[in-house]
């Protein structure tokens, strides 16, 4: 049973932030120029640009679409991405990556989700080789899936050895909010290691809406473009343009992250203790990954709202957002530890 | 000068109804399950095929991509669609359906954008031989680019056709509430003579959200995949079902059209006699298009919003919205008269 | 009643020139190295390129992957393909380029085949608006699907046309060597007018073989990936090398094609006078377009060999080849003479 | 020194059968129609379909073609294909099927390049989720590119197994005739055990052809299309036509593949015992893998052919073909004796 109301199954699962709301009632006054040519989607893609040191700004509808619209100004199809085996562009975006830019991911198993210079690396053979796909791209979540964060220097000496070798950044930026919190650093210092990068805002608050950075002006000819082309031009954009404003307005993507973080932290310290319960990853920004007793398992199932029933996992991801409280952390905490010894107690008996 | 604040420019320089607006705060109450599977996204599937007799419906974000998605369920890569030269799909929608479909599109020349069964069969040629895309489905935009309407009985006769021929038809209905206005019919008269078509929303009063409707259960395999697959599955997709709900209730879809709608007669009627302007063609939604003097286009500058500049061409599409009032349109019409006078004035001077 | 055993219906019809099927024993000596690194290819690349003045020589395997593969070095899927629609890219090659490329054809009406500065600046709306694709190739046949040929004075000024619009352009030579015959040039005057363009073998009496020509070093970047990933990389690829030295040497490709034009003048002049018989386009090469009565057409049904049937059309292709004879050609001349003879007797009893 | 001409780098390095090439000049004799609708063009799918049981024959120009074709039969752009990882279609072929079919592949590492059920009930995960790929098609290879063969009761095993699970087999069959003499079994056996299935030529004495083969007549709908839509129809068709005729005429095809796989068992055997050699896999087809100290493989570049210099494998594949004698062979072995005898002798010095 869980009484808060609250899932910790995906971030998605939260909702608006009310400054967003607000936002959004705010752009409805009157007629405003579509596709982006009004004063908020002006206003949105120059805060983008400042906080990031981005040359051009696109906003998008989703994830999945500023994956492969970034990923698209890289690349030409006979090039591959290399990426995470677990990378959300590899595994949940249901092939678009190959479908819409006619592309091959060259995926590298990384344990704990990151990749590395040696990793890379190893998918480089064939360089030259007509008959292989041309690795071009390295493709990075930050946070990333599993939860865990790149360090500034690892990034960064990826950065050069993605120089060294002639491959482009991109960076899967769904959460990057939760890896500036985690980092304490800015947006524009994790900017700066990629070619182009996403910056998500529906998981942080929004309703949905995301931006692709381009850090080149050169890297961004035809982004128009693609982002058309892909159906990813919004008609009405000020409403998603709004969504960006309010969360840059004041930090709100900082605070909303530290928060979702926080939780996170929480979480993962109330658990940690557990029988039944083990930490699979470090916690570096608003998930938590245990591997569970099916027992503990068992009793999470009403904690993330998944609709597709009784499956139990023995690895469960919790996820916390912005709108997460002490009191829903709290609340879950004391359920698992309740599923514990109500399990140590039958043992027992 | 324009002092109304109200844009002839495009029905997509209208805001967001209020009951939507409203619909969308309700929707913001605590947590729910993503990517459609909760309550809100459920009620607006079952409604969606409620009101048009579909047997699935999916949202997406926008018309092309409702577009693509649904002509894609109808057609392989070799197979091609019939579609008016002048569609949104073969002109503004930049290549889309080519790229994330493999498709050719097969362009009839359709003085008032409404194709026949002749101009179909003008396209027919070459059936069976491999060295020719062969035609497929047959696209039809409802209310068309030229802002008509096709019939019901114009429908079904192009319906009866295309099954004589082999042929599957998609209706493009980002304006199909306006065809139900002005035919005086329901949504389900109007799907029936579709295999697949698309109800648009935002133009209508919505954020932004269009709904794919699936007429036949067999045209709808896969269907969810490819909707992901096109980059338009939306996480937070309670806020998407939310405004499709807002407008189905109490037919507010169909009071939003017959306001535009009337506004489009109204415009069309004060701008009528005037000299220097001529209707390009019956004016049977919420469109009106006007060749009209070089005074008179330049007088229009101000009252549709268009950001690219000083263009001034001779065939002016003015667009009402549910949003467009009396007030708005005699003030357009009065200032138009004006141009017209002063021309005059100054040509009898 | 065909005597001859020969075909006019297509220059596909004709067999392997002698002088290309002893080379292609000639290059059977023994194993070699394959995909192009053996030394028959290296000399047919640099023959060609000695030939055209081109940077970069790809051989394919037939005119539909030359096509693709030449426009894919030009454009990017946003981009589009200005040519006639009676082109081969646009009718012929069952949506290739559409599929392969993910790139949309911005066909023209041209009467006799023939593109104009005229013609492609009606194509040239949009430019800059991103919910259209950008033309961005002109593509032209030269010989073109009417058998008709681009003037040099012609090619050149559609040349300069598309330098001041910034576009690029594409020519398919499936039937070069006819064009090259009857505007008595070389092979490298043609290219000149070109940024990459292809080099029939198959229909000029190789076996099949197709080279794709490009006139700038840095529009070849990635080619021999692209030949590759669309399926057009030949292992034992000394085979197709060793027919395209034998077109070049002593200029074979250049005398076939002149045997091939010299039959298609004579077949012209036969006809020219005859009753039920008019010329539709100028003969250039060797194609002699002609609309005939209903008897002629049914007489010539047994020298074109086609496969699908009775079907009879008022407008006849007839075809000429290397190895269309004097003899070949009087023998049909007297037969549609005969069909027309026969007629007016039937029609005067 | 390699002073035998004969290259074991590929099979691909070898020419064309005599009696293929006598084909070849036996099938010019005058005009023929073009596009498969001759006379050899029939007498070649009527022969392959009775060869293998095969519902359609279709001929393609390369290997590559053959397998994009084939699985672009048997699957939807959301679909994936399990292959093992080291498989042709994953490594080998730029990505074509990715760029031609927009589809994922799925690999598996494959140890010996041989998949299984249980290596593919590994890769099902997410079945019915929309946001993953879904597994559609098993893609194996007979002979695999570790020149290792399937059973017959293993292939019929995997059959079963997709079978249950909704799964249609694709068998990539550029060396089928290897494994074929291996297993002492016909080519329908073989075919029996796919939904789709190529016979590969080019590499066993034909010029350049290769045949898809459809065993269920549903599954060849649009094929043709299919087929000229990605390039691969052949104008002069008769004379890949003449190609597949030679080599089934006799069961030339057999005992090509028996020669191949004859000198391929003798280099095992002559290999085995030597110092500085091991086999890596059994060799049950006409390839020999062996890991080889680096004289050996200094020793061997000669006898491979490959243009790409001096670089020097632990791991080298040795090819024979139906043109490599009994004295060829024994020249390499004795060549890898002297330079594993000479390291010794230094060794010892």
């Amino acid at each position: 049973m869980n009484p808060t109301g609250r899932s910790f199954g995906s971030d998605n699962h939260a909702g608006v932030h009310p400054a967003v709301m607000a936002a959004l009632a705010a752009a409805n006054t009157g007629d405003a120029t579509a596709y982006g040519e009004d004063e908020l989607s002006r206003r949105a893609v120059a805060a983008l640009q400042a906080a990031t040191g981005a040359a051009r700004a696109l906003l998008v509808f989703n994830g999945t679409a500023a994956n492969v619209l970034g990923v698209g100004l890289l690349i030409r199809p006979y090039e591959g991405v290399i990426c995470a085996e677990s990378s959300h562009l590899n595994v949940d975006e249901c092939g678009a990556a190959e479908r819409v830019l006619g592309t091959k991911l060259l995926p590298v198993p990384a344990p704990d989700g990151k990749l590395t210079p040696e990793l890379i690396a190893g998918r480089l053979a064939g360089r030259g080789d007509e008959h292989r796909v041309q690795a071009r791209v390295v493709e990075l979540a930050q946070v990333t899936e599993a939860g865990t964060c790149y360090s500034l220097a690892e990034l960064r000496s990826l950065r050069e050895y993605c120089r060294s070798e002639g491959l482009l950044m991109y960076l899967d930026g769904a959460r990057i909010a939760n890896a500036a919190a985690h980092l304490n650093c800015s947006l524009a210092d994790l900017a700066a290691c990629a070619d182009v990068l996403s910056f998500g805002c529906t998981k942080n608050g929004a309703m949905g809406a995301e931006a692709v950075l381009v850090m080149d002006e050169r890297l961004a000819e035809g982004a128009a473009f693609h982002r058309k082309q892909q159906m990813q031009l919004g008609s009405k954009l000020r409403f998603l343009s709004a969504q960006v404003l309010a969360l840059l307005e004041d930090d709100l993507w900082l605070r909303n992250a530290r928060q979702a973080n926080a939780m996170a932290a929480r979480l993962a310290a109330g658990l940690a203790g557990l029988p039944g319960v083990r930490l699979a990853y470090p916690v570096e920004g608003n998930a938590v990954f245990a591997k569970v007793s099916r027992d503990v398992a068992t009793a999470l199932q009403d904690w993330i709202f998944h609709a597709d029933g009784p499956e139990v996992r023995s690895v469960v991801r919790l996820m916390t957002s912005f709108s997460t409280t002490e009191d829903d952390v709290d609340a879950l905490t004391a359920a698992v530890r309740r599923s514990s010894d109500s399990r140590e107690t039958s043992a027992s008996a």
